[in-house]
């Protein structure tokens, strides 16, 4: 089972503190770009992995979703999404990704924001993935970048002449990185962008696009603290579609 | 035009003296990986964009490739190529890829090894590339990874606990990176995986395989010192295939 760390009371705390937990998608600076991303909702099947509070549950519907289900392994996110939603259309379900059964050819779009690096058994939870999806259908992902997670020290180091460098190491082995973020021991799967791309090709997925995602400069304008974002991306955006 | 840094004589005795240049397709770590992304060659028609002194070209005409085109800018390995060739199958052509004018629906396989990050007009090339293969036909090619060709520094940092880490910075923004790699001043073209592929989708290709090569066990117990490149990928590969 994936660690659930989102009900460790002190990390459940502090992620409920942050902007993107307080303010919904649109304190999430990759939001634009994920959202770009989307097909338009209107009539459609949408499942999210990793729904947390919802926020994207409620805005596929308000899109025009057909209906949403949100899956999280989180008692309390759950319990908060559940008491900020009065629609019937969307349904909340508990659950691990590392053992999902999802319905064949249910969805037309299947979302997922920051959560498949948690994921040990992403191989099997894409191949689930790509069933559950209706032919035609999409993937949308965002993940922590390969180069974000990599490092057995993730922090940023100053170079001899100030500059601010992101040391890369560990990038070819792959498994977990604990750090420390919101609470002490969080663990997440390393993975290298070629896993990720191969493992949808070989499930059956095309892949569509690939971002590697970085603050525009009106975001950098707003918020010149995201500068150094773009030394290296923190997030890597996907979308793959079931063809046939 | 891009850059014809082969021709000049410091770059060329260098690079003549490398492991790869001697010893030919065997001579490069990568080679083995590569080689398992193309298809069975037997009768064949291929093209090798930056063939330098023709290695490739002339085993892909001992697997049974029925005509193989060779294409560099530099005079001085094609020279080189064209002493080492006695075979009518195979033609060796100079030309800038920056404005190629390859023939439409001609070849079953491209094939490139560690050219096309010098090509500044990327996207003008990979549509002729398109245009130029068969439907079906494959694109197989390295560059230098983009974790490699990223930072304004691109050596090893030793951290605080004597860790060899790679600097990335400026990793989202694209363009010329000069090195002094042989001689001074080389130019190379940084681009994120992303671009790359985005690029090749955009095109019309499908992506088939994406590789981030490095050593294997075996390669680094018989050569220690290749440990490192573990840490950070040098190189990028890919298999790309031109749908209808």
């Amino acid at each position: 089972m994936t660690q659930n760390i989102y009900d460790d009371e002190e990390f459940f705390q502090g992620y409920s503190r942050l902007r993107r937990s307080v303010e919904g998608l649109d304190g999430a600076p990759e939001w634009p770009a994920l959202r770009a991303l989307l097909p338009n909702l209107s009539g459609l099947a949408v499942l999210d992995l990793g729904c947390g509070f919802g926020w994207f549950c409620r805005w596929a519907r308000q899109q025009g979703a057909a209906h949403v289900l949100g899956i999280d392994i989180s008692e309390k996110m759950l319990a908060r999404g559940r008491a900020a939603t009065i629609d019937p259309a969307i349904t909340y379900t508990r659950a691990d990704m590392e053992r999902l059964d999802l319905p064949a050819d249910s969805f037309d779009v299947v979302y997922s924001s920051l959560a498949l690096h948690y994921v040990e058994n992403l191989s099997g939870l894409t191949a689930q993935v790509h069933r559950a999806l209706l032919p035609g259908g999409h993937l949308v992902f965002s993940v922590e970048h390969p180069i974000f997670t990599a490092p057995s020290r993730p922090s940023w180091s100053l170079d001899a002449a100030g500059r601010k460098t992101w040391p890369v190491d560990g990038y070819l082995n792959e498994g977990p990185r604990s750090t420390d973020w919101l609470a002490k021991g969080v663990i997440k799967q390393h993975r290298t962008l070629a896993t990720y791309i191969n493992m949808l090709i070989g499930v059956g997925f095309a892949i569509a696009h690939v971002e590697e995602w970085g603050p525009t400069e009106e975001q950098i304008a707003a918020q010149p603290n995201w500068a150094d974002e773009r030394q290296r991306p923190p997030f890597l955006l996907v979308t793959a579609t079931r063809h046939n």
